[in-house]
């Protein structure tokens, strides 16, 4: 049985729409799709070393990350403890939780808009 | 007189959403917003090394993206005469002028997303 999508046949197949989408804070950037994932590996792992090494990224520069997210955010969105037993762990605050929901829907936005885009490209 | 922003009290003043868009064709960069400045200078000098130029392009850079824009569309959008008097000149095709108009509209539609946010932003 054929499938018709009449609507897409004037469409050229390979064409799509793309974009990137990211918050900004007196023009230094606050929130992106890399720092959100970032703060959901936190999240996971509570722990910014097996964060950074679950996306390939150097501690050094996971940490600073999340130092200029803190930094910007009105309440710290992630949190650390030093020492203990097994070492110092991460946590990720309430205000990390709001950061990543409004992100997230922030992107699926703006994925939807591109879907949109996409099933009407003619060029 | 002072103005009121009720709906905006809340907001920090510093926050912007920002975003950039652009058309893949298979993978590979097709139009977004440096090209189409491109076109519109071709359009605007009827040279590509006029407009390169003007964008503080190098002539071969202005020369591969054009290339890579006319290989990829179904019309070329910029077309090229050598030689006669003052030498070649570069002409944008009405394939051309419709890239332009469709990714300033597509451009535009993401600029009034981002600003509908941006007034939302609550972080």
């Amino acid at each position: 049985m054929k499938k018709r999508h009449s609507k897409k046949e004037t469409i050229r197949p390979g064409l799509v729409c793309k974009g990137r989408i990211w918050i900004e804070n007196n023009g230094e950037t606050f929130l992106g799709f890399g720092r959100i994932v970032l703060l959901e590996r936190v999240q996971e792992y509570g722990s910014i070393s097996k964060a950074a090494r679950s996306m390939k990224m150097s501690y050094k520069h996971a940490w600073d990350l999340i130092d200029s997210m803190n930094r910007q955010a009105q309440k710290p969105l992630v949190v650390t403890s030093k020492g203990g037993k097994g070492g110092g762990g991460a946590v990720l605050t309430e205000a990390g939780e709001m950061a990543i929901d409004y992100f997230n829907n922030l992107h699926a936005k703006l994925v939807a808009f591109m879907e949109q885009e996409t099933d009407k490209l003619k060029l």
